[in-house]
């Protein structure tokens, strides 16, 4: 545990170094730009415990899984984003001294991540052993402008001494994952080279086979001004660097630059892949630092004018929403339909940097709000593994499609058996994220020409996999995992249930709404997907006589069969030092537990909040809230925007602080293993669906909003069907600016308002 | 599927060989001795399909578990029984052409496992590319009597040539496990040693240390005459061989004799081990193969003589039967208390030769029968373990002794959370023992020395992990796995709630019992483990509210709680080419589905039939069997034994005819693997407990014999509190013959008969 940050609004400090939570800081100064990222690890050697991970989105190894026992339908191979090449490394030594902070003595050690700037620095003052001090102040960005490109610098300044500093950049591609199966290797070599002018490393990954092309250059100033050293050429297998001697005088700096381009066949021709790298490093060198300093920063603005959430009175909460957005934006910008979001970013190789329908349920949404372009991308990602689903559900022998529940390709790649087989809920996330952004777009172009496609499919997989129970006259769906993992293979899980009638439902008034629009493209699509009239009663059928666990005394839903058989003890009255239970209790105990992880009844008041009444929500949030403990990182912000909307604005803020600073406060113990992503994404949802409390009910842009007490107001940007809106909430009235687009009619707090470019609104709450 | 095996009494026997089912064949033609065995690979080399497989009892390797997603309280490693040196292989060559039976040309093969003698004798002519016929006759034994020998014979007549035979017998250490991850081998080198007289190897097994010194020595016979030829020494790491090179001379036979011997540091002191196994050898070598085989046969004749079961008009039954016995007397002698029974014996790697509840279940009965000696030791083996078993339920949290899923050492080694946490019927499995071994034997030093404590510690753990239902006012075990291992995680197993009562309740009884024989022991019991009166009071408050799930419309006990919410499907209908449903279903499909795989509510019937009456057997049997796939090879044996108990006696035979041959018609289709070893215990016991019916009520010993349609008679011995009794069932008689000890009151069919040495009883069966 460590949560020592200094609270900035616009920047994460720590101005000491323990060696103890080396791993937790390493995964808080993550830093990427979407093509690439990396841990908040050292340049130079670190001796001590640290996890080194360099990573390139999209490329990924397939590892084995036939491991332990092995059952039918488990996929090949678990695919996992791996550790590349370290580009970062820039080994220090003064007169001859090796620099390494888990042996060396420093002073006024200092790491600040600019979050609006996008860099990382890292200062020290280094005491060798004969009482020599230098200042190092060591930096680093990932261009947001030029994905392919990153740039380091070290500042070295001699206090009270004239001395060699060597330097040693270098690229080392002899890495592995932590995680390897008995320290397995992934890559091969291809090419290396190096010279005085640039040197190069060209990796391939085993079996998956892609090239990825790794460049550096060198600049060196004294006082600010180049000058040219020698470099010595140092060249091992898979690894290239450079040794340069740089005299220090007492009181003069000098700074090493180092550029660096990585490139990888994913995006480039194999033949001409190296070539490119190259090019773009020289470009790089010539177009200097300072530019490309500048070119990043404005793409830095740019994302920040997108998404930026400005909180007034509360740093605390202003930093942790920052840090969210910053997070979430430098490690995925949408523009790879080939691509997702990996709960863990670039920070670590927990869950191996694969999709989850943590996609749908937060991230999907956060893009609908602030860009979506890229929601839209996301769809149409779920949209090309259709073929992989259909045969994943195949697999299961079962009709329609199945989406993974962890997958980098489309096929599923994760190996428990009441995850992969059983945590089904998730085709109705995906069927969800079709309606969400249709109902928030207002737009149907994907609905009926790809999302209805998907929606058959995933309607075909629930009507297999109910089974009629004769004795009660009710479907059932048994054997499954639900959201709160805490419970595995249980019969009717509530949420389960409610969701695949929910997509049935979805599925046939968007078929009956499409043959209105278009009966000819309805036809194709029914003779297309060879979709009888039979199939539809049968789905009419099911959302007719579907079961629905309901525990009748307290007129709330039963989150399975047989909750209500557990011993039902709150977690308040759990002893604080078995929090949290995944880390102190054995699995068994877990489960036969009334503690659920994460929300599960709530979960479907956070995606269809208009079909139950208030009272419903209450009476369900009051008997499953106090159970919940919260052990996954997407717990908290969902349940911070149900809490909102049902006016449980203490409640509400108390969550969203846990979720805003989730990984700035390590309260799930496990930030070491890197940042939570996806749940970033839900953050900055329980500002803007909570706090504000913004809706599109029936095509009507609505807000129900409301002030945390601790703040004197916070204000957002979002963009709805073409109008670019400004909202800034205030203790008693509300402030709407609109910057673009037609003008508006605005519910708040269910009366109408009307928004133009020329007319902001300023409403007084009451 | 293969199962051409010729019908013979005492033989198993093949006469061609089938590369597509080599490994089915080398399982069937399993050798052991209880110290050592092998799966049937050839001497020679073979450069098909094989999975080469050489075992000795207790040398074991803890193989690494932490693989996928590990969670609390899982065990640190999976031991499991490793392939160790290879000493069976003598490589053959005529005229320098190498014979490969999966390469070179062959006739007249036959390969036949003489079950009365143990000894394995293979014989072919071989066709060399040019015409050449050579006849070869291969026979191996492992000695019943001295069980660190074994010997091997190669012998070759040459048909119709003279020519070279170059024979080369070598120790191969450098094995590894088919299993092992990524190839890693388990052995290191320790010494090899060659010369002209003998050779050996001396390894240790990496972390567990074992050291095994295995040697041999060679003797050549020019028909019947020994012969000396020079003996090239070949070396390689862990490998020592001689090549011999031997003139074939037409209508001429040759022979080679192989004597190996096989010593571990388990039984000899590791400095002396060397000179133990070189001793040993060197004695066989002077005793000579004659000798050799002479002792081993007696031990062989004593074993038949305590074990054999006499079918009389039904050969494959007996054949199967036969099969069965033989596989249990060669694979565990129950002379060191440190073994157990592994479910595959030493005929393959899977469930890495380590202890189950099958131990409990099915073995220590038959043993109970026919060697009290070592069910007395099995029960030990367990008390023994008491320590480790507390240990492990302490890691779940809970109270008391749980014993291992599995185990080598008395630790967990399984890792698959359903099983490992919660397959906890299996302490209810030991704590019967005690009382089976009790209630047989009439002996209660055990219970009231040692077995009270087990009891005791099985009984606190039952207490702790039941939880008290305020709803229903019952307490319940919620979130187990029965033993049917086709459902996972269940609440309220019926079977499990059952045995966890009973346990308590024969704590209890047991408890006032030693409390009225003897005040002071009692007392320090009661002391030395601190029993209070409120725990006794928490007892039998859980045995008065216990919770039983019931149908009640259909007059049966529920599987478990939500049981009767699956889809009611038989076993009959389903599709042949689905079954076995674990080869060709999902593992979710299979948990929802109603299919069982093994006794589950029918495993009380079995243990405990006198606490049920007649009709009520006959109702659960007469539902829960049809849903029984027998896909535990446990499953079969059990059915047999309840079916004939009440009455159903076509079932009871239809289910021993398919444990019988279980193997011989690899009816589960996975005997490639290795055989059902603790299955086939149930198989004897279906005949004397089923068949004869034979039990134990209020210290009476009772009969209730009937003969299968298909027989003629049968016959088999076993020993009563001190009597040797022979009993022979005819379709209209049955006859007891006493050997030994007092007279005995025998109840056939509930009258009283009188037997004694002097007077043997031929009964009427009406």
């Amino acid at each position: 545990m460590s949560n020592g940050f200094i609270l900035d609004e616009w920047k994460i400090i720590e101005n000491s170094f323990e060696p103890k939570t080396a791993r937790f800081s390493e995964s808080i100064f993550t830093l990427g730009n979407s093509h690439m990222g990396l841990r908040g690890f050292f340049e130079e050697e670190y001796s001590g415990d640290s996890l080194q991970g360099t990573y390139i989105a999209g490329v990924y190894y397939p590892d084995k899984t036939r491991v332990g026992w092995w059952k039918n339908g488990y996929p090949e191979f678990f695919a996992k984003i791996i550790n590349s090449t370290n580009w970062i490394g820039i080994n220090l030594a003064l007169d001859g001294e090796k620099v390494d902070l888990a042996v060396s003595s420093f002073k006024n050690f200092r790491r600040e991540l600019d979050m609006k700037q996008g860099k990382l620095t890292r200062s020290f003052t280094l005491i060798s052993k004969d009482g020599k001090e230098t200042d190092f102040v060591i930096t680093r960005f990932l261009s947001m402008a030029e994905p392919n490109l990153a740039c380091i610098t070290v500042k070295a300044t001699a206090l009270n001494h004239h001395s060699v500093l060597t330097v040693t950049p270098y690229l080392d591609g002899d890495v592995k994952n932590e995680d390897a199966n008995y320290g397995e290797k992934f890559w091969q070599k291809v090419n290396q080279e190096i010279n005085q002018e640039y040197a190069f490393l060209t990796l391939k990954t085993k079996k998956t086979e892609f090239l990825v092309s790794t460049a550096m250059s060198i600049k060196v100033l004294v006082d600010t001004v180049p000058e040219t050293f020698e470099k010595k050429l140092l060249q091992e297998h898979k690894y290239v660097g450079y040794e340069i001697n740089i005299p220090l005088t007492a009181g003069k700096s000098v700074e090493l630059q180092k550029f660096i381009a990585v490139c990888t066949s994913r995006d480039f021709e194999e033949i001409t892949l190296e070539q490119v790298t190259v090019d773009k490093l020289q470009k790089a060198y010539e177009k200097g630092y300072t530019n490309l300093y500048q070119n990043h920063l404005q793409e830095m603005a740019k994302k920040w004018e997108d998404t930026d959430i400005i909180i007034k009175g509360d740093l605390k909460a202003q930093q942790g929403a920052r840090y969210c957005i910053f997070q979430l934006n430098q490690s995925y910008n949408g523009k790879d339909p080939r691509l997702n979001i990996g709960p863990k970013g670039f920070s670590g190789e927990k869950y191996g940097g694969v999709t989850y329908w943590d996609t749908e349920a937060l991230c999907l949404p956060f893009y609908l709000y602030t860009n979506e372009e890229i929601a839209k991308n996301l769809l149409f990602y779920r949209y090309y593994h259709l073929p992989q689903a259909k045969e994943n559900a195949s697999k299961l022998g079962l009709k329609g499609a199945l989406y993974p529940m962890v997958t980098i390709d489309g096929q599923e790649c994760h190996n428990e058996w009441e995850i992969t087989f059983e945590e089904i809920h998730r085709n109705g996330a995906i069927a969800y994220a079709i309606y969400n952004y249709t109902s928030y777009t207002g737009d149907g172009s994907y609905l009926y020409n790809y999302g209805l496609e998907v929606l058959i499919e995933i309607s075909r997989f629930w009507a297999s996999r109910v089974s009629f129970n004769p004795r009660k006259d009710k479907y059932m769906i048994l054997g499954v995992t639900g959201p709160n993992e805490y419970e595995n293979n249980v019969n009717n899980n509530w949420y389960t249930n409610y969701m695949a009638a929910w997509t049935l439902e979805y599925t046939i008034t968007s078929l009956n709404e499409l043959k209105e629009l278009n009966q000819e493209k309805y036809n194709n699509l029914r003779n297309n997907l060879s979709l009888e009239a039979l199939e539809l009663k049968k789905w009419n059928d099911i959302l007719e006589k579907m079961y629905y666990p309901t525990v009748e005394e307290l007129g709330i839903f039963e989150q399975n069969d047989l909750y209500m058989d557990k011993e039902q003890i709150l977690a308040k009255d759990l002893p604080p030092e078995e929090l949290p239970l995944n880390k102190h209790w054995s699995w068994d105990r877990i489960l036969r537990s009334c503690f659920i992880k994460q929300a599960d009844v709530i979960q479907a008041f956070y995606f269809l909040p208009e079909r139950f009444d208030l009272e419903c929500k209450k009476r369900n949030f009051d008997f499953y809230e106090p159970r919940t403990v919260h052990e996954s990182s997407l717990s908290p912000c969902i349940h911070s925007i149900v809490a909102s909307n049902i006016g449980y604005h203490d409640k509400a803020y108390e969550l969203f602080l846990r979720s805003s600073r989730l990984d700035l406060e390590n309260c799930n113990d496990d930030t070491d293993e890197g940042i939570h992503l996806t749940s970033m994404a839900g953050n900055w949802l329980a500002i803007v669906l909570g706090f504000a409390g913004i809706a599109v009910k029936n095509s009507k842009f609505t807000l129900d909003p409301y002030l945390p007490k601790a703040w004197e107001s916070y204000s957002f940007k979002l963009t709805f069907r073409g109008r670019r809106l400004g909202i800034t909430v205030c203790k008693d009235h509300i402030k709407i600016k609109q910057f673009s687009g037609d003008p508006l009619s605005i519910y708040v707090r269910e009366k109408e308002y009307y928004s133009s470019k020329e007319k902001s609104l300023s409403i007084k709450l009451v």
